[in-house]
C-alpha cells in the first residue's frame, strides 16, 4: 500500500476544521473527554492480533515488546481518561472579592488551565505506538482540549494508519467533533514544516533526533507568532559508579548495566552511553566483568535501515577518535540491519578535550569514562550537557559523601536515579520525562506521564463573573467537586 | 551621579559568581529564603521618603502612586515569603515503590519543582519598584531559589541603585550567598546582549516594548542552550461594548472607561486601547459622553522623553491613517512632555483592512471600532492579536446571547473582564497577568501573582533513594508538613 503526501491545501483544510472543532472541543466535560479517551484504548484493542503484526512487521520489534507497548498505550489513554474526568488537573483558584477593600476594591478572579489549540504531534521511530499516533503526546493533547494533527512516521505509516482509524472510530463512537484529529502523512520536511508553520497550530510535540528536534524548534521560533515546541531529542543517560560501593558489586553493576545498554538494541532515549568512574582495580574488574557480558549478548535486528546506518556510522567514527579504547563487542555473527552491541573505555582529560564523545550513538554502546580522581569526576560531571536522567551507583553512606557532586549531577537531568538502570520509564504522576536542552527543548515539561497534558495549556482568569457564566470548574458550588485552591486555601 | 556601563569582564564574573552561589542557595530552606524576602521588604521601608523622592524625580511619577507602588512591592516580598515558608508551591508528588508488580516491579519516584539557575532581569519604565529591580520577576525568580542579575533601567538608574542596596542589604543581614543578586548598568543594547547571551543565564524576565523583548527572545533562542524568555510586552486590551446593556448605561460606562484610559496618563500594560461596539444610537450617545470626558480629562507627564515623544509620534500615525476620525481630546494646554489624552473611531472595515491600527499606542488614547452588524463585532474579534486582557461590558443574559463571542474572545486573551476595566492588576494566587503573543512570549506564565515563581523552575524527579538523601519536601515524614500528592491522592 502506497501512502501520498499530504497536499498544502488539504493541511490547510484540516487545519481550518480542526479550529472550527476546538470552539466546541474545548468546552466539553471531562467525563465527556474521558469517555471518548476510553474509546480509543478499546479501539486499539479491537484491532487486536493484527495491529501487532503489523507493527512487528515495519519495526522489526519482537511480538512481547509490541503486546507491552500496546498495553502502555492503551494504559495513557485509560490514565488520561481517569486524569480528566476527576477533573483537578485544571489547577483551578478562586479568590474572592472584596468589595470594602481600601484603597480600591478587590474584584473576583478565578482561574483554570485551558487548551491551547491546535497540537502538531510526529511521532517516534522507536516507540512505534506508545509514542507515535495515540503516544502520549497525541493523548495528552486530546485530553487537554486541544485538536491533534499528527505527522505519520514514514518508518511505520501502516501501523499509524491503523492507529489513526481506531482514534476516528472512537470519535463517532463518542460523538466528539470529527475535526478534532487529523492524519496526515509525508516523506520529506514538506509536509512537517507546513504543519509547524500553520498559523493555526498552536504547540508541536516530536520525539526524535536532535537535528530534526531542533530545526522544528528554529521553524517555530521564527513564526510571526512564535509557538511551543515540546521536542524529546537527545541524551546520553550518564551513569556514575562510586568506588566503594562498585568494589563491593563488581558482577552484579556490570550485568545491571550490560542489561541496559543492550535492552531493546539500545534504542532507548534512556539508553545508558556513558559510564563514569574512577581509574581503581574495582573499576578494571568491572570493565572486564562489563566486556564479557557484551561479548555473550546478540545484536539484534535495528528499527529500519536508516537507524542500523547511523549506528555504523557513529560507531565507526568513535572508533576513530584518538584515545579511544575499544573494550569488547558482542561475538556473535550479524548482518547490516542489526545493532552490533559494543564498548569503549576513554581516560577522562580525552573525553573532555573532545565534545564529540558527549554525543548521542543511538544504539547497544556504551563509553566508559576512566578518571583519575575525585576531582576529574567532578570536571566530567560539570561538563555535561543537559540529559533526560542521570544515575549514580553507590550507597547512602558514599552517596553522602560525594553530595556535591549529586548537587551538581541533578543540575543536568530531569531524573535523577540511584542504584538503578535509567531505562524503564514508569508512567506515573511523580515521573519526569524531560531535562535541560538538548535532552529536550523544554525542561519544564514532561511527555511521560499524567503532567504531560501541562504542556497544552495555558491558564485563563476569569475576573468579576457572575456565577452562571463561569466554567463549571469554577463556580462557586464546585458541581464537578474538583480540588481547588480557594482565597488560599487547598479545599473539595 | 553618573552610572558606567558594566564590562564584558565584569559581567562574567557577576555571572560566575552568581552559579557559584546557585549551588548553595538552591538547597536553602524555605523558612530561610521567607526570612530573607520579608529582609528585602523592611530594607525598602527602611528607605522610607528618600526611595520615594528619587523615583518621583526621575520618573514624574506622583507621590501618592509612587507611595502605593513602593507599598505593592513590599507586599510582593512579603508574599512570596509567606508562600515559600509554607512550602506547597513546589508541587511535591510521590509514588511508592510496588516491588512485586507484574511484570516489572514499579520503582518508587517522587518529584518537586527545583529553581532553573540565573536569572536576568530587566526592569519596565512604568514601574519602576513593583516591575523593576526588586519587581515581580526579581523577587519570585530569589523564591523560586535563583540568583538574580538585573540589569538597571537606563530610565531610573538612582532608584534602581538604591533599591538594589536594599537588596544586597537583606542579603547581609539574612546571611544569604552574596552571589545569589548582582546590578549592572547599561545604556545601549551590548549589556542586555551579554546578558542574554551568556551560558549560565537560565531564564530572563523583561517588562517592556514589542520590539525590546522580541530582540531578546530570539537572542535567547539563538543561543547554543535556548533559555525561556518572559517578556511581557504589548497589549491593546480590547473593550466589547454588548448594544442592550450600553443602551441603559451610557455615561456610566462612558465614565468608568475615561477614568481607565486616562489612568497614569495611560502608561500602563492593561490600559485600554480599543473600544469595539455597534454601530447604533447607544454607540453614539456613548462617544459623545466619553469625548466629553476626554474633553474634560487633563495632560499628565510622561514617564520619560523616550515615552512621550513615542506617543506622540505614534498619535500622529494613527491621526493620519485613512479613516480615523478624531472624536475628542483634552482641551488643557500641555508642554511636550506631557501625555494628551485623545480618542478617535473608525469603521470596523477599515480597522480590518489597517493592520497597524491594532498596534499598541502607549499613553493617554483609545480607538473606537464600530461595527454595523454581529458578524462585523465577531470578525473584529477574530482579527486580534493575543491580549493580556479582554473586557466585555455587558450584563448576563445578554453576555449568554453572545456566547461564540465570548468563546472566541477568551482565546485572544489571558484574562478576561466582565464590567470592569483592564487597569489594575490584583496581586494573588488567581490572578493570570500573560497572554497569547504578542502581549506577551509564553502565555503560560504569568508575571503577576505568587505563580509567576513557576517561571523559573522546572521539575526533577528522583527514582529509588534512601529517604535520608532526598530533599525535605520529598521525604516519607513530610517534616514540612506541605501538601503532596502520594500515589494519586493530594494530602498533607
Amino acid at each position: 500500500m502506497s501512502y501520498q503526501d499530504t497536499s498544502a491545501e488539504e493541511i490547510n483544510i484540516a487545519m481550518q476544521a480542526a479550529q472550527v472543532a476546538f470552539l466546541s472541543y474545548k468546552n466539553i466535560s471531562g467525563k465527556q473527554k474521558a469517555k471518548f479517551l476510553a474509546a480509543i484504548a478499546e479501539e486499539l484493542e479491537a484491532l487486536g492480533g493484527e495491529l501487532v503484526t503489523t507493527v512487528m512487521k515495519e519495526t522489526n520489534l519482537p511480538e512481547a515488546r509490541v503486546i507491552n507497548e500496546r498495553n502502555r498505550t492503551t494504559g495513557h489513554c485509560r490514565m488520561f481518561a481517569t486524569l480528566v474526568e476527576e477533573g483537578s488537573w485544571v489547577d483551578a483558584s478562586i479568590d474572592t472579592a472584596l468589595p470594602n477593600r481600601m484603597p480600591v476594591p478587590k474584584p473576583d478572579i478565578r482561574k483554570m488551565m485551558r487548551p491551547l489549540g491546535t497540537v502538531v504531534v510526529f511521532g517516534a521511530a522507536n516507540f512505534p505506538l506508545a509514542y507515535s499516533t495515540a503516544g502520549g503526546d497525541t493523548i495528552s493533547a486530546l485530553a487537554a482540549g486541544c485538536p491533534v494533527i499528527v505527522k505519520a512516521h514514514p518508518a511505520h505509516t501502516e501501523t499509524s494508519t491503523k492507529v489513526a482509524g481506531a482514534i476516528k472510530t472512537a470519535i463517532k463512537k463518542t460523538g466528539m467533533p470529527s475535526g478534532i484529529f487529523h492524519h496526515v502523512y509525508g516523506t520529506g520536511f514538506e509536509v512537517g514544516q507546513a504543519l509547524v508553520k500553520h498559523p493555526l497550530t498552536k504547540a508541536v510535540g516530536f520525539t526524535g533526533s536532535l537535528a530534526g528536534g531542533k530545526a522544528l524548534f528554529d521553524l517555530a521560533n521564527q513564526r510571526a507568532e512564535p509557538i511551543p515546541v515540546f521536542a524529546e531529542m537527545s541524551s546520553i543517560n550518564p551513569v556514575i559508579l562510586l568506588p566503594d560501593t562498585l568494589s563491593r558489586n563488581v558482577s552484579k553493576t556490570a550485568s545491571l548495566l550490560a542489561g541496559s545498554i543492550t535492552l531493546g538494541v539500545g534504542q532507548f532515549c534512556t539508553n545508558p552511553g556513558l559510564i563514569i568512574a574512577l581509574e581503581d582495580d574495582a573499576t578494571q574488574k568491572f570493565l572486564d566483568a562489563l566486556s564479557e557480558e557484551v561479548r555473550k549478548s546478540s545484536p539484534g535486528p535495528m528499527l529500519h535501515q536508516g537507524i542500523a546506518d547511523n549506528y555504523i556510522n557513529r560507531s565507526n567514527y568513535v572508533r576513530e577518535q584518538p584515545g579511544i579504547q575499544v573494550m569488547s563487542e558482542s561475538i556473535d555473527t550479524h548482518n547490516p540491519m542489526q545493532g552490533r552491541p559494543w564498548i569503549a573505555s576513554v581516560a577522562a582529560n580525552v573525553f573532555l578535550n573532545n565534545p564529540s564523545l558527549a554525543e548521542e550513538v543511538f544504539g547497544p554502546f556504551s563509553l566508559v569514562v576512566r578518571c583519575t580522581d575525585r576531582n576529574e569526576l567532578h570536571s566530567v560531571v560539570s561538563s555535561l550537557h543537559g540529559q533526560l536522567t542521570c544515575t549514580v551507583i553507590g550507597d547512602a553512606p558514599e552517596v553522602k559523601q560525594y553530595e556535591s557532586l549529586l548537587n551538581v549531577l541533578t543540575e543536568k537531568a530531569g531524573r535523577v536515579i540511584l542504584n538503578g538502570v535509567p531505562t524503564g520509564v514508569e508512567v506515573c504522576p511523580s515521573m519526569h520525562h524531560g531535562g535541560p536542552f538538548p535532552s529536550t527543548t523544554d525542561s519544564r515539561f514532561s511527555s511521560v506521564g499524567t503532567d504531560a497534558i501541562k504542556r497544552f495549556v495555558r491558564p485563563v482568569a476569569y475576573q468579576n463573573f457572575e456565577n452562571a457564566l463561569l466554567p463549571d470548574e469554577l463556580k462557586n458550588e464546585n458541581p464537578l467537586g474538583i480540588w481547588r485552591m480557594v482565597n488560599g486555601e487547598l479545599k473539595k
